[in-house]
């Protein structure tokens, strides 16, 4: 491994997380709440650390794809440890566990929460919480291959590694001139958002978190009761269509841009994306209207349902209604959500609808190839054939998904609660969604839980996040052997 | 299709459950139980409708793939419908689909009862619901290969999609043989546990009964409350060790008989399924000594723990203990061995051990890829390369197998219940293990759940038990086209 440029590029990326934090410093000047040390502290911490580990020049910059897993996963980490400092310094949050729970599900855009009081803490503290998410969205690293000026096309390896969703089909190549495009998109829609809930009088800086936290489909709120503390129709269609656009393939934002609305409009996996969150969002409505007591009109059960169902499937996780109390039906729809999760090339979690596309394509495939074993059958997607390296992956990465969520259920059960809270604890941080059913549901938090299941939910949040292989390969003691 | 042969095949199967219908006439006669009639009912209506599809002939005997699946899924159905009819009749079971439930129930080996009071029926009844799961557990056809004069070698279609688990490695090669060799070593195993119960003074009605249901894996009881109402030492000792063998590849029976003892002992897959069995025993006796508080010996639980565990992977389903109220890890670990089931070729049922063997080496080998994309990997068992095809087929059973589960976890959610009652029926019914968790659990039974929950798990048992693909190729629209 060529450890030198592991070391130098994760130098860099501290240098970027110390200018970003500045943005709280001045929330917290604005406000005068005087917490402004807390973050400078830890901006000199971290400007002292990248400082040396940046002597270490690397030697030459060549990275393979495992540096790249590694660079990833390390600078996540070490991102979300010195992120988490300002909760712990500030005293927001005493545990440093769970100083580090939290920012492990900000960056990783899951929004699940440790905290019991989010109205009592500063404002700086709240938006340096709200931020991560949006940082973490689009992907720390793209942010940093965006605003630096990197010449070699090494950092492909890196990229790729960050990036969530299989690749179907390459739009922009280069690697630099992506980034800034995707982030100049992302920006765009998230002032968009902000913009459009100050015209409806949402005070500024809720507006502000709440469109950072739904660009990077985190989930995070500042206040206690989520959305539903806003009981506002107006601010809820906006976040749902938001919520919507955000597990969009950013991908088709550009074509957009660039004019070519028919290819946007025709891919399979748009349509495929907005026909499961038109008809899980109808059944839901029918559903909880029929059995629920105090949901009296079909409009109101429409609008909790499509809230719902847009801030699972994007994985962002806003509340608006306890679905903990829905009847079955609904809450299996929602867990089965959870593992769709957005589309690949969004800031959205899950399985990613493409990559489900690819695995039901490809056991239907199996069920033909039963009957007529002699036809090579081929999986297509807008009409491109894709082959069958992409299948293998898709399948071997479900397989390696579920193995994990077995994993993590029989340690987190080791804490003794409900199978429902146990199960779906772990399937919420695993697709980065954040509220679960029972105990860790719509209306809870993780603050109850042991210091080993959090440690398990943070590896299930991070793995989700950076789609395992970058942590199961820093993990793996293969990597680390002197010679490969 | 060769419409004409399958209905012959079906035809002669039928033929067959009317002999082995004659066994019940005489229990009932040995018993003065004045039921023959509805036996002999049956029988005749079976013989009946026989004779009418038999006098339809073969114009070739020439079947493909889809003809050999669309015969075991038909006859699979057929006979269940026809060996419901002794309940339905004596008015043992007064309702048609839960008659029906009990005996796909039966003869998929899965053990899932919908009787409240068991000990009240009759003995002819208990023996016929016992007998299901003995001719189940090896599979029907199997049976009808073994006793009947098949002289094409085409059977061997029909065969494939009834026995379980990937292939890998043939021992026996000529279906006949197989098929008669595998039979009789059955009928041994059933018959020593048949002696060593009647030798532990267990009466010789309830050690047929328990001989059979262990035999097919099944777990059909003749008591309310399963095996812990014998409560007896000996009795369990006995029933968990043939549990454990019928969990085992008959395959390496056979090569004890042929003394290939070193080829037998050294197979990776027993290995595998032996390890998980302790292990998983150790930790569930650790885990219920430490928590439960009516378990007070270390004895006690590793008594409980032990039959449990071998209960569950064997899928088998027998209860000696009320699981559901164990602590979450030991609950979460049963769930895991449910999906796990016994070995390949084996009559448990499951993923099988093998399948789950070839996942994990997929899964670790697309791991290392990874890092070294250059490098072929193959996978091995025993030493020798699974080819790629059989591991893409497990890859697609696993995918195909969760979807089933997903898709059926929604339907049993209208149901109502709560999420762990919903989602373990599903998974206990289609790896065909019997009891689930909550309302489900060890000590409850089907009862209480809805037609569409009932129907569903029945198909859901079907699928398991063949595998899922005769049972989607049966009811694919494609299957049906006059030209294929």
């Amino acid at each position: 491994m060529n450890y030198r440029m592991i070391i130098s590029t994760i130098s860099q990326l501290l240098r970027v997380e110390a200018a970003l934090m500045l943005l709280p410093v001045f929330v917290s000047l604005y406000y005068h709440e005087n917490i402004e040390y807390v973050f400078i502290m830890v901006i000199v911490a971290l400007f002292l650390v990248s400082l040396i580990s940046g002597l270490i020049k690397p030697r030459n910059k060549k990275i393979f794809a495992k540096d790249g897993f590694v660079i990833v996963a390390l600078s996540w980490i070490l991102m979300s440890f010195f992120g988490c400092l300002p909760f712990f310094i500030s005293g927001a949050i005493p545990n440093i566990i769970d100083a580090f729970f939290e920012t492990v599900s900000g960056f990783t855009t899951t929004g699940a929460t440790i905290l019991v009081d989010i109205e009592s803490l500063p404002k700086s503290i709240l938006f340096w919480r709200s931020f991560t998410h949006w940082l973490g969205g689009m992907g720390v690293i793209v942010f940093v291959l965006a605003i630096l000026p990197h010449k070699d096309m090494q950092s492909m390896h890196v990229l790729r590694a960050e990036v969530p969703g299989p690749s179907v089909g390459k739009i922009v190549s280069k690697t630099m001139v992506t980034a800034r495009i995707l982030y100049m998109l992302y920006f765009l829609l998230t002032f968009m958002e902000a913009l459009l809930l100050c015209i409806g009088k949402v005070p500024l800086f809720d507006s502000v978190n709440i469109a950072l936290s739904t660009a990077g489909t985190g989930g995070f709120a500042i206040k206690n009761a989520s959305i539903a503390a806003y009981d506002n129709l107006y601010m809820e269609i906006i976040i749902t269509i938001f919520m919507i656009l955000f597990g969009i393939n950013f991908n088709l934002f550009y074509l957009l841009l660039i004019k070519q609305f028919k290819r946007a409009f025709k891919s399979e996996e748009l349509c495929t994306y907005l026909t499961i969150v038109v008809a899980c969002t109808l059944v839901i409505a029918f559903n909880i209207y029929t059995t629920v007591d105090n949901i009296t009109t079909f409009g109101s059960a429409l609008r909790q349902s499509s809230f719902t169902v847009a801030a699972i499937i994007s994985t962002t996780g806003f509340v608006t209604a306890d679905f903990d109390l829905w009847p079955s039906l609904s809450k299996t729809i929602i867990v089965i959500l959870m593992f769709i999760g957005g589309m690949a090339g969004s800031t959205g979690g899950g399985l990613k609808v493409a990559r489900v596309m690819i695995l039901l394509k490809s056991a239907y495939n199996e069920v033909k190839k039963t009957l007529n074993p002699r036809v090579v059958r081929t999986i297509k997607i807008d009409g491109a054939i894709i082959d069958a390296e992409t299948v293998k992956a898709a399948n071997s990465y479900f397989i390696i998904y579920f193995l994990i969520l077995l994993i993590s259920t029989l340690l987190v059960s080791l804490n003794g609660l409900d199978f429902a809270t146990t199960l779906t604890s772990v399937i919420t941080c695993l697709n980065n969604v954040g509220p679960g059913l029972s105990k860790v549901g719509p209306v809870c938090n993780y603050s109850g839980l042991s210091y080993l299941t959090k440690l398990v939910l943070i590896f299930d949040m991070l793995a989700g996040r950076l789609e395992i292989f970058p942590i199961i390969i820093l993990l793996s003691p293969s990597s680390w052997k002197k010679n490969r």
